[in-house]
This record gives structure tokens, C-alpha cells and sequence, in this order.
């Protein structure tokens, strides 16, 4: 079986979907939809995908960009979308799959309510079998599911401590800021905490935020108290290094800070340079009785993307579990694009 | 009785130092001594203090600045040098300043063991009381150690995380980066949680440290737990309101992040736009049970700078306690500059 | 003769034409106003100076700020108002002005119209005698109309090629970038080679301009063919060191980019630590045959507000001409703020 | 024939030949060659880069990387060095180079004598044929040369001033700045005008630089006044996008500043994220009269890369003239990799 995949919405998190779902072995593309005839709508079209136009058809002519069709005839032609619009469009669109029969997946910029289930691969990957409607947690909750499952699992968690250390703007805006500065979120704890209550419902967690004017990457800064915690700084490492998701550089590769992890990934890519795991320091991570503490590093752009390809194969049960889910997943994404 | 001040190194503290000791009634400035003649040196005789000159003195005769003598001429005339050198320099200028009979003040830049006793005013200012060396600690352990003051006295400290924020560069340095990018600190717990611990050995902190790119304020994430917490969030910003050296932003000052904070600082100083307070955010503080979750900003260039004065005035014992010294410090800080 | 001067909005600019105001022996500050009841309002309180609401009043009560009226009240005590308002709100004041029988100061975001004369003290102070509405023109155009002072009167301009190198926000800001990256202004020549001709209607001048990611100042880069060039770099740097509103910097003073220029505005200050002068570097100074080339630094915060301040003058003609007007406001602009 | 190549260094530009020449049909990759067991030097085994060691090769038996052998090794196995190490590394190399009896390539941040020819595909790829040494000039030379040639063999170039806006460092780099600030370089006019004529030695140019923060491209403000000028700003745009390494961003694209242009090679590579050609904007072009007008973005990382093999077919003679040439490298470069 083959399943019919659409992406609507061609900006950070729908590019990076795109790319990964023309990988996958079991899944079609069937497009992707954009609003704005842009130099993104050209690159569409240079990586060879149908694109739809959500709105106004006329740009797209005018710039001469090929259109295949609209959203509506995009949606027609899948199985399901996966929703990479704007915060809050999102849920402006459920009503249209909905009444075209197409399941959904949406972001996690979006209310936990929109979707049966909010879903990171590690962590309930079996909860979304067979769902219609499924939420991938946010870039930040996604990095910090992916600890959690590593932590709960092993250690039990008495008590996590996370400060999100966050990134103004990606790459390619030039509209916000700040430029020199920092900009504390002041709720707290901050949302982060209850947005990871939605996948462990009782992790004793919280987390506070601030934005400092980098686009790399986000650096999550861990103090966590464990149940039963590992003898060593050695065992934790270990434990990290073994669990897919998870980059752990070693101390003599001189990854100093994130321009040299994504230097890194430029350096190793095939396609894209992502790091789609949460990228960890084994000179940053520390047992201390029964404390723990680490630095994770996470891809804003792209760190969600191998969870929405895991989330398809969950809804329409293409794999038995997480784990041979992500294998294929993983493989795809590191390896050379198929030839279009 | 007035006390003769000298200040040796005259870059970020130093020339703040200056500016403060030249404030106050019971202090009398000797003059400043600075290794290389540029802009600074330029800048602190337009200031009018008497510039002495470290190593080669023909730079400055070049130049044509105005030089009052040597460093050994300046400690000649002084009963105390405030040591604003750069990191490491402190400790090999501690046997002049012995050999000379002066007493001296050094910068949390050096280790602990190059003075009787680690200083601030909030927290030990009993402790210098007579001292002829005392050491100022640095200014994130000297932000972190007010709010230990506030916290162990009213409340107690069951557990305290914070996560430090640092500022890449100062606004005049121009080598340093990261310019996009952060760069954690890869030693965990950070140091400041053990240098914190020469004021307040016995408290349970954990720290952590990333480096991000501004050059204007480090910015400090608390996560504390309490043996007696507050009633409410109300009555932990009023703890903190009504304590010398913290000024609390209110929600309507709308003040959403470091660049607010030095651009208020700008339009209230008489003098340098600095903030010598540690900075809070009314609704950046919040009371959960016996969890208390607070941010604060701390302006590196200057924090360090009221304590210097309070260390003089503990040593040579010009005020009865630290009430009555920060209160003469804090209200010539804010006023106008005397007539020179 | 005291004229009495309310300057409109209190921002980056309208808080030091206010500070200004308040410093000059032949001008009186009945106000500032403001419509936001923020952390600005504060500051002006805490200056001393009246406030006076434009808007709603509630939120300023709310706050507990002191208020001394509305805009209206204000302006109907006033000789003249200096308008500081965001870009566009000028003419829509312009009305107000006009029926309330004052004279009025606007910036140079306006468009030209809006005034009887664009002004600049260097270039045309006599233009502007007796005039009821004065256009000071934008920073980046006084910057280049001082700079054309120098060179037309003794050297004639052949031909002036300027790249304008603009800081992406002012330090305050949080909302604008980018973060990493460099903007062109796609239109060429700029906008300020226009707004230049202004002031020197024959001018020979083409500019460009980038945005990049700094919040200090601008950079304007000169290439500019003269027509009675000096014989040496030595001639034309005297020339601008002896022309008032220009800084020069020394080569011994070490000043390698804009973040020393600002550093050096924080030694020296008395007040606000602002740069109101056009900052050259003597090595950044070159004639070769018919050619001049230098780099000039902008203070975008202040180098318009004297120049405001002579804009007062000429109009109610409190002096014989451009030279004692500017003695009188540089030197009260370099001294202590007065008692208030 | 088929040529082998081996890369000195694997640095920034190191590491984009190594894949240029792997890409090639007529070059043969013997190896790279490294001092430091880093993340580097992983991924060059990561791309199957035979991997040789300069200097100590403990660290790198230690980490487990796999070494082909010494520098000395991988120079006896070539048929040409393309040397990318630091800028005076490459002199000291010449020797070995020489006497190995091998050809070399150096980079342009060495000095001109170090080669019998200082080359630019586009501006002289005939006076390289044949040689035994040659040097690839620095990007923003490059990148001029570029212009030139389109410039100088179509209008003429009676005079040409260019503004070098700078990047203030590459993106994995953390150590340099500045943060926060424009550092103008103090020598006027800039050494790029004299490399530029290394290769057009009567060309009218003269070009100042400054540096910014920001880690992506350099920006190049253009006022050209030309012999025979185009008859439209259309006449110019089609001359550019007509010729090879020239990529002309139309108005409808939305190309912004180098934010969005890096994420357009981003969205459209096959392997790294590169712009090798000069970037322009179709509506930041402009022809008045005599004058033109334009902006070009320079891809600092990778603009030499095509230049390095261009050269390499040059000396060899393997292809007749510079577009042949041109038309191998950009067609292999922009397409997927070869499998390994």
C-alpha cells in the first residue's frame, strides 16, 4: 500500500516535509499548496513537485510558475494532508478534510484539541494508530518528548527543570528581532511544560523561556531530578547514544556551540542540512547523585519533520511500531534523494 | 575621615569605579592607571581624574595626554586600590599593593584565596569589616548572591536552578562573538553555583551557563524551591521591591526585554545609563506552591560597581552597617555627577 | 527674549530634543507628550519634565503618572513645537499647529512639503529666519549635508558616490531585524541623494544603502570626486576637524568601529551618551589627486537634535547666525544637564 | 585523461572543492588532507573522502578516524594540489609542492607572486593554460572580476566605486565579531581595487569595505560610469543574466536580502547549500544615462569553488576555452551527487 500524501503550506515545516515524504518508500507526494508566487513556489518546482495554489491563481501565471490545481484538488487527490500552515490556519482548514474525507495532521502551533491525539514517535507512537486527525508537538516539545522518553523510561523523573533558550527568527526572515538583546517570556512557567502534558500527563516538569537573536538553533537547558537515577555520566551518555533521535557529539569532535552542529550537518548532509535529532554534548551532560543535567541543542526547521512521516505510517498503520517506523524514517532522510 | 581611593585599570569597571568613588562624601579619588594610550585614557581625564600610567609611559606623552605619575606613584598616595585589571592580573599585582601597605579590592575575576573574604554588601557585609583584602565576586554570582539574600532570609532554600544567559561580548569590543549562534557552556554545573557558595556555603544551587549574541545584559532563569514559600506571587515581588538593589519593573512600563531595561536605564541616569540594580519583571516573577520561578536581568558592565564602594567603606568601617553604606552609595549613584 | 518650545512625542528622538531644549539658556520646555503610558513616560517624569497626554488619559492615571495636560494644552502654551512623532503623524499634527497660531519643527521622515524650508545649521541656517515651519531633514541627510558643507564651500563637488550602511533598529527596539543577514534598498539611487538636493539643490550625488544587523549606528561610506581638491589627506582632515559637528578620532585613540565611537560618547558624557557630531577616523580620511574618500559614522539617536535647536533659533532669529547659534548649543550639549 | 586532485585543508573552502572535484568526469579526488581530528575531519569520511593528516596523526588514531596517509602521501598520488589552507599557510607549501613535481592551485588570500597567474574564469581562463601554478583570487575579487568582465567587454568602465559590505565571520565560526557594530577597514581605498588588477590591470576601480555581523554573504554596492553605456536597465539585467555565474532574482521572487537567498540554495541544492554564481536582484539594477547601478551578493563560502576547477582544466588544457569549461562545472555542480 501506498499512501497518498499532500502538504499544504510550503514554508519551513512544509518544505522539510515534502523533501521527506518523496523519500519514503511507502508514501506518495502527491503535492504541495502555497499561497505566494515566490521564490519558495520556484523551488517547489525545481525539486520537481506538483504545486497547488492556495488563493489567487493569478501571481503564479503572471511569474509563470505551473500550477497543477488548487488546494481543493490537491486534497481530492490524498489520503491525507499534512498541515504545514501559518498558526492558526490550521484549524481554519480542518473543516475543509474533514468534509473531503482526507485525515489530517497538523502542527503544533496548534490547541492539543484539534487532533484525537498529540503524538511524538518516541513517546506514544502506538496512540495514533488508526487516528484520523493527529498533532505533532512543537519543535520544543518535540526535543523535550524525546528526553522524556529516554528519562521516564529508565530513570523515572522526580522533578525537570528546563530552560528554552530560543532562536528570534529562522533563516530566512528579516523581520523580527531582537537584533541586540534578550527577551525573557514572561509567563511562568511557560506553556512549554503543559504542551508536554499532553504526550506524559504527569511528568513533573517546568520550563521557562528566552529569545536571543540567533536563527540556528534552540539550546534546552536540563536539571532533572531522577527516581533511579544512572551510576554514572558514562551510563547516561550511553543511554542517549543508543536511542534513535538522539546526536550525541563527542568531546574531541570540537563542537563548540551551534554554528559548528550545523556546520556539521552541512557537512554530512544528502539534501537538506537538518538535524533531526536532539543534538546532545557528552561533555554536556552530567550525573551528580541523583541529579542530571544536559544541554540539548534542537533544529527549530526541522526537528518535527521525521515525527510527521512516523505519524502517516501510525494513522494508516504502515509499521508495526515505533521502532521500525523510525527506522525507515531515519535511513531515508540520511541517505541520497531519489532520483525525480 | 576621608578614605584616598585608587583605581588600577580603567576599562568596563574600572572607569565605572572611578566615577562612583569620585561621588561619594567620605571617599576621595587618588586617580586611575592604564596600560595603553587610547580613547579611555582620553575619556577619564576629560572626566578630570588624575591619569597614571601602567608600563610605557611614552605612548601617552605622544599622544599628549596629561599623565600624574606611575602606578607605584598612585598606590603611594592611596590607602586603598580598587584592582579593576584584567582576569589574572589582580593576583600579580597583590604583592605591590602589599609591599606598599595599602589594602586592596579585587575583582570576582580572580579565585577566592586572594583575599580574606568574598564580598557583597546584601549578603556578608559584616565579613569585610576590617579587612585589609577583600574580593568582590563577579557579577553574575553578585546578582545571584542578592537574591540569595532575599530568598534565604524570608523563605529558605530547599533547592535553587538557574540557568545563566551571558551576554557573547561588551558593547565596546568588537573580537568576540558568536554572532549567530549559542554556545553553552560545557562545564555542568557552572562555576558560579561554587562561587556563589563563598558567600553562602551551604546553599543548594545548581547553575548553568550559555553564551548568546548581545553585548547588553545577561539575563538569569531561577527555578527555586522554598522551606517556606510565600502566600502569594504578590508578596515575593513585594520581597524583592522593597530591597536596596532591585528594581522590579511594573506589567504597564511595558518593558519586554534587555534592550528596555538600558533604554529606561538611558533616560533616567545622570551619568553612565547603567543599571547597578538587579533587574525583575513584576510578571516575570510567579509563586506555585512552594515553587518560586523568577527572571532577572543583570547589567555585567556595572553590578559589581556599588559593592566595590560598600567593600570600602566595610574595611575601613565608615558606616555601621550595610544599610546605612548602600544607602549613601545607591543615592549618590543616581544623582547628578559633582562639579570637577 | 525666552521662546517656549513643547516638543510633541517622546521616543528616541523627541527625549533628547526635550533634554536639549531643557539645557539651552534662551529656550523654555513647557512639555513633552506621549500617547503610551510606558516606561518612557516615567523617564520623562523623573527628567522633570511636564506631560502632557496624547489620547487617552486613563492608562496614565491608571499608573499613578503625573499629568500635566493634553496635547492641545500643550501646544497652546508654546511659542513653537518641535514634533517628534513617528513617521506621517507629523502632518497630520500639522493642522493642529497651524489653528492654534504656533510655529512648528518637523523631522525629516516627512516628506518636504510639509515645511516652508529643509534645513541643516551648517548648510542654511539663514533660510530658515523668521520662517513659521522649518523640515530638519532625516539623520542620514544631515549627515551628508554637514559633509557637503565641508567639501562645496572649499573644494566643489565633481561627482559623490555614497553607500549608506544603516543599523536595522534602534537600541530600544525588539520587533525588527534581521537577525543575520544584509537588506539591500532596492531602489537606486536611494531616497537621500533627493532629500540631499533639498538643501543643495545642484549637488552631484548618488547614494545606495543596506541594512545590516546593528543597533549603534550608521556607516556612510564616500567616494567623492572634488574640483579643487586639497593637496593632501592632511589638508582635508584639517578641514573637517575645524568645522563644528564633526569628531575626528585620532589614530592613537584605538577607535576600530562603531562600538568604541558609542563607548567613547559613554566616557565622556554628560547626560545621555550620544554622539551628535558626524565621527570620522583620521586613517579613514584619503586624497588621491582629484579623489576624497572617508567613512562617516551617524548616531541615528541624535545627530538631528541640535540641529533642531538651531532650527528654534533661525526662526525667531535668537541669533545673528549659524556659528553662534551652534556655539551656544554645542557647548550646552557637552556640559552638565542643569538643576531642575 | 583524467587529472588527479588533491585538496590541502578542509576547511570552508577545502571541503566545497573536495566535493566540486568529486563531481567532476575528468578530475579524480586522491584525498583531502587535515590537521585536526575534528567533526571536520569525520565528515570527510562521512563523504568517503580518502583522509590525510598534516602534522600529528595521533589524535586522529585516537578518535578512530581512518587515515590514508601524510600530507606527503596524498601530494605523491596527485597530478595537482588545490591548496586551501589558511591564509601564509599556502606559501609555506610551495615548496613541497614544487618539489614533489606537482601543479598547484592557491587561494587568493595569498599574495599575487606566489603564481604565474591570478585567475578568474570568466576574465582570463586562457592565460592559465598550460601553467604549473596558478592562484584563485579571493571571493569578493572574484566577484568583482565577474562584473568586470561583463562590464568592461560590453559598456566599458570609465570609473567604478564599489562598497564591500563585509560578513564579520562564516557561519561555523564563534570567536570573531563584532556582535553588535560597523567596523569600516582603515586603508583607503581597499587592497581589492589592486587584486582586482592582477587581472584587469587598467581598470578605473576603487573599492572601500566594512564589516557587519552577520555570518551569511557579502554585499557589493556598484556605481559604474560606462564608456558606452546600455540603452536601458533592461539592456543591463539581460547582460547579466545571459552570462555564466550570474543569478538574477526577479521582482516576483520576493528575495528580499541574503536571508532569503541562502534559503533559496537551500530549497533548491542538490548537496551543500551553495551560490556559486554572483547574486543579483533584477530590481536592484539601474541604468541612468552614464551611470549604472547595482547590488551583487558574494556567497563568501563557496564563489572561488567553480573558479578552482575552471582553473584546474585550464592548466591541464582539458577543455578548449572558458565556457566549456564553465558549462561542466555549473551543470555538475548543480546536480545530485555522484554515488560514492
Amino acid at each position: 500500500m501506498t499512501v497518498r500524501v499532500a502538504v499544504n503550506g510550503y514554508g519551513t515545516i512544509g518544505k522539510r516535509v515534502a523533501d521527506a515524504v518523496a523519500r519514503q518508500p511507502d508514501l506518495q507526494l502527491v503535492g504541495v499548496a502555497k499561497t505566494r508566487a515566490n521564490f519558495e513556489a520556484q523551488g517547489a518546482l525545481v525539486r520537481g513537485y506538483p504545486l497547488y495554489v492556495a488563493g489567487d491563481r493569478a501571481p503564479f501565471d503572471a511569474a509563470g510558475l505551473r500550477v497543477a490545481g488548487s488546494v481543493a484538488d490537491m486534497v481530492a487527490a490524498a489520503d491525507v494532508v499534512i498541515d504545514a500552515t501559518p498558526e492558526k490556519v490550521g484549524r481554519a482548514n480542518a473543516g475543509m478534510y474533514a468534509a473531503a474525507g482526507v485525515r489530517a495532521i497538523f502542527q503544533g502551533g496548534e490547541k492539543a484539541d484539534i487532533a484525537e491525539v498529540s503524538f511524538n514517535a518516541l513517546a506514544n507512537y502506538a496512540a495514533a494508530k488508526g487516528k484520523r486527525t493527529v498533532r505533532v508537538v512543537s519543535c520544543n516539545t518535540t526535543g523535550l518528548a524525546r528526553a522524556a522518553a529516554v528519562l521516564t523510561k529508565a530513570y523515572g523523573v522526580e522533578r525537570w527543570d528546563a530552560t528554552l533558550v530560543r532562536r528570534a527568527a529562522d533563516p530566512p526572515e528579516i523581520d523580527r528581532g531582537p537584533v541586540n538583546g534578550i527577551v525573557p517570556t514572561l509567563k511562568l512557567p511557560s506553556h512549554h511544560g503543559p504542551d508536554l502534558r499532553t504526550i506524559y500527563p504527569d511528568l513533573a516538569i517546568a520550563t521557562s523561556a528566552v529569545v536571543v537573536p540567533t536563527t540556528l538553533m534552540h539550546v534546552h537547558v536540563n536539571h532533572v531530578r531522577l527516581v533511579r537515577p544512572p551510576p554514572t555520566t558514562e551510563a547516561l551518555v550511553a543511554a542517549f547514544r543508543s536511542t534513535p533521535r538522539f546526536h550525541v557529539f563527542a568531546a574531541w569532535e570540537g563542537i563548540a556551540g551551534t554554528p559548528q552542529v550545523m556546520e556539521y550537518a552541512r557537512d554530512v548532509a544528502h539534501g537538506r542540512p537538518d538535524m533531526t535529532a536532539n543534538v546532545l554534548w557528552e561533555n554536556g551532560v552530567r550525573v551528580d547523585g541523583p541529579n542530571a543535567y544536559f544541554f540539548q541543542a534542537i533544529h527549530q526547521e526541522s526537528i518535527v519533520v521525521p515525527e510527521s512521516i512516523d505519524a502517516v505510517r501510525a494513522m494508516f498503520e504502515l509499521a508495526p511500531d515505533a521502532a521500525s517506523s523510525m527506522a525507515i524514517t531515519d535511513r531515508t532522510l540520511a541517505g541520497p534523494a531519489p532520483a525525480n
